[in-house]
């Protein structure tokens, strides 16, 4: 049984850099499902109009169609409950929202200073003018002068990163013993920036850096073999 | 069946504002255990010789003594399974883990900043030297000196919140439709600055006021009626 997953893209096909569309493969990796993914751009609305939406994760499992990473996860536990949980019980799916609104909230906002002029140069030539125009639009600024210095983004990215280190500290991942639905929240905000910038955002030996190691050996190195636009 | 806890008290010795304590408080009353709380100073370090160390929380149940907020927490779900659980499974315990350090890293740290010198006049006089020469050696800087403007605690917290807000958007509760272990470890950092400070570090109508409302009225208003020192 292969699944289908519309998967944002580069100007390089294979560069796959969607902090939502990770959390994702790395769920259906979790689940055991082989997924085929569809190279999708910020501009193919129209490739999405079977979902009744515009944006990407977008799922097709046999003749379900389901959007919205979150709405995935919840729907994967739901179809396949002999197979490990994302989120187990009100107490992990609870943990799981508080992780993702972390990972978006905290994490999200900060690598994106970090990276934003970054993604510019991995888009596909078709997709710039929709980001620039977009994302301009959204953060009152020109994106070369939003995205602040690697030094900063270090800095900024310890103080965000630090309930997270303490957790880790304790405990090999965020969801426990093994990783599950939280991991790949956060994880998702990771592989964002690794896969189209060489800003660093994290120190090695970290603690937080020690569980990206884990996390990016997981399924064979799914994550750890996804090519980076990054110079 | 009563257990004991000491608990740190001010020169009121109704005024009891420890965020560890509080922790335990509240899970002593989700538990349905009837508790008698022993005020308790800093500089009473004797006192708590029997417990092997010099912090509260420190719960005798019995001929059991268990020290620290989380070894509490995992001693009461382990003793009394049968009434409802703090910390749920394994991602129910991530849970905890990770709201515990959000509350200590993000939320204390803050929180800290706004109420320290407030600390210093709720105080019992016999422990006012031994706070102020013990955390102006941490902060390196005088109480009153380090303590920031109301306005700035405001815009800090609200920027602290942030993750937390998002949650409470979609859950009445950190541990999801009912309050539980990770709750109570949020709760014990807003406790903290409501019994020593009249800093306001949340905006009324705030999701997270809300939610601060249904923490105030759980188990009869246990920590509503608790008195505050601030002026």
């Amino acid at each position: 049984m292969t699944v289908k997953l519309y998967d944002l893209a580069g100007a390089n096909p294979a560069v796959r850099f969607s902090p939502y569309c990770w959390r994702v493969k790395m769920a259906l990796a979790h689940k055991g499902l082989d997924v085929e993914t569809i190279a999708w751009r910020f501009t193919d609305k129209d490739e999405l109009a079977f979902s009744g939406q515009g944006l990407v994760p977008v799922l097709r499992d046999g003749d379900m169609v389901v959007h919205d990473s979150w709405a995935i996860a919840e729907y994967l536990d739901k179809t396949y409950p002999d197979r490990p949980a994302l989120m187990d019980g009100e107490q992990g799916r609870a943990l799981a929202n508080f992780a993702r609104h972390y990972a978006q909230n905290v994490l999200g906002s900060t690598i994106s200073k970090a990276i934003i002029a970054d993604i510019f140069h991995v888009l596909d030539p078709k997709d710039r003018t929709y980001f620039r125009e977009s994302r301009e639009k959204r953060i009152g600024a020109k994106l070369e002068a939003f995205q602040i210095s690697r030094e900063e983004t270090l800095a900024q990215m310890t103080q965000a990163l630090s309930p997270l280190r303490a957790l880790l500290k304790d405990q090999p991942f965020v969801n426990g013993k093994r990783p599950a639905f939280a991991d790949y929240c956060v994880f998702g905000a990771f592989m964002w920036a690794r896969n189209t910038s060489s800003a660093k955002i994290v120190e090695d030996g970290d603690a937080v850096w020690e569980w990206r190691e884990r996390m990016l050996d997981l399924f064979d190195g799914l994550a750890r073999k996804s090519p980076s636009a990054a110079a």
